[in-house]
């Protein structure tokens, strides 16, 4: 037997991103319904290495189908300084659950930034307004090309703004999908002002104001991934429809974590997890609603569904390279 | 940059068993040290597949090397029947602590034989006497082979007794050794009487008596792995100085978690962990002492160690498959 490897040009070329949404919508219900398994991220902090590693195992149990995986990921702050390479690298099994036999080994990078954007791609679809045509990035790094590509696969996007510090980037983020989109580089106020706003920087206090926000954005925060960090001003999270991902890693990790920690946001404020509204147990958006805010922390069940589609659709293909990684021979 | 991949048979080549030992050794010690991060082991339970998930995420600063590691391993006890695939299959990434990027990935089912073998070899240097020359077995499946393997690294194995109820792979096991070693097929009593006995069954309840055992015989005890097991008699744990390899692991599942959760053996009963007695801060056999009982439960840093290793020497050989496997752009 044989584990199929798959760099990260096939995670690219098989993680096909209706099919990734679809897939990360089924794990997140799946979770609401407790059919996955999700043990907490482990942690391996090397603060010598200003950097740190973690594991981040699961098994979600769709209904059409079942997995298991880890995905072994790290931030390491000086990579791209110190060592020509980026922040976060990331490797992921993926197993049967019946047998554990390790069906694939693929990179968990571009891996990541796809579920991530199905992700908010999910949360859009059940929280923007029905004819959101208008996406605002703030952000114009690796992470933004995949929110476009991934919300606009659940709304018809026709306008885009993209903020960013990094004018270079900006434009270059323009000049890619100027041919797809009515795309502009603009200010966090005018990106704020979109019907969907997804906001993916490392910045650790609030950039984006709560009045630049349109009167029914719906937002997704993205980039807050470690305590101490927050992209939005306070107001906005005690305002909106605040859905999470998941409540240990946003009070921990999210965009909802220092407020929260300090108290002035409490879990009255929160309405709920975003697995709950997809199963369809918890409302999404009403007609009563303005603005609406998903907290995004990442999930261990968000690689395991992205892998699927990733190991189903290279497999049908008959593509990546087999390899006999482990012996399976019974003694 | 790219990624060693290394399938069973290179793992096999490159760990060379006396390399393997020191740097368990190694390891080891650097844990007395407070210079290893172990997080718990994380487990995703299926009993609808009557298996389990373990993933062994650890980072080793030894002296003159330091690596970090996910193992990412399973428990499916219908394996061999059902799918004629091994109960135990793993898989290991081998990451660049500085960077993160994965170095290698490789097989991590003969890995964790070999380094479960070094584990009860540093035990055996530091607690069977000087002279041992005959080594009892109990259970004669794959772990048996690689503990005569180690053991006999540490001292001058002469004689070799093995007993199993399955004649067939008692005398498989005697086939293969017969050339190198005085080796025979006996009852467990007769294994119990040399001077080294290693113990590697599944079983749930004692079937090793006590006054089996020789008057200063060393007790490797293996099999055990799981809250339940034990395959030593009540009194041998308590007569014996005990050394375990890990406090949390060996009272939730190793040799002596029934006694320990009874309260029939207290912390008290403990010499200690293994890790000291490599470090130097706790003494191994002394000439007072009778029975010694090492409590192995592998720990995650053992397989960083056995990895560092393989990755080290297959390297250096120019062997294994290199693969782009994670995406290094930085953008």
């Amino acid at each position: 037997m044989q584990t199929l490897l798959l760099g990260a040009d096939a995670v690219e070329d098989h993680a096909t991103m209706p099919a990734v949404i679809d897939a990360v919508a089924a794990a997140f219900a799946a979770d609401a319904r407790e059919n996955t398994i999700m043990p907490a991220k482990s942690y391996i902090d090397l603060p010598q290495y200003n950097g740190d590693f973690r594991s981040m195992p699961a098994y979600v149990n769709a209904e059409t189908w079942d997995a298991a995986a880890v995905k072994w990921v790290n931030v390491h702050l000086d990579n791209p300084r110190d060592h020509d390479l980026p922040t976060v690298l990331g490797t992921l099994i993926y197993s049967d659950p019946e047998t554990a036999f390790p069906l694939a080994v693929m990179d968990g990078t571009v891996l990541t930034r796809l579920r991530t954007g199905a992700a908010a791609a999910v949360a859009t679809d059940h929280l923007a307004v029905a004819d959101a045509d208008s996406l605002g990035l703030v952000g114009a790094g690796t992470q933004a090309y995949t929110q476009l590509d991934a919300i606009s696969a659940v709304r018809n996007i026709e306008t885009v703004v993209v903020a960013d510090r990094d004018t270079e980037k900006q434009q270059a983020f323009v000049d890619t999908f100027t041919d797809r989109f009515d795309v502009r580089a603009g200010s966090i106020e005018d990106a704020a002002g979109c019907d969907v706003l997804s906001t993916i920087t490392p910045v650790e206090s609030p950039i984006v104001d709560r009045k630049w926000l349109g009167e029914r954005t719906h937002v997704n925060a993205i980039g807050a991934d470690a305590a101490g960090k927050q992209e939005h001003s306070e107001r906005t999270l005690l305002d909106a429809k605040l859905v999470i991902d998941n409540y240990e890693q946003c009070t921990h990790s999210g965009e909802i974590n220092v407020p929260w920690g300090e108290g002035t946001l409490t879990d009255t404020d929160l309405h709920g997890e975003l697995g709950d509204i997809v199963a369809g147990t918890l409302s999404g958006r009403t007609d009563d609603d303005g603005i609406t805010l998903f907290d995004s922390t990442g999930l261990a069940i968000q690689d395991v569904a992205a892998a699927h589609v990733v190991y189903e659709n290279a497999s049908d293909d008959g593509d990546g390279t087999a390899f006999s990684l482990v012996d399976t021979e019974t003694s």
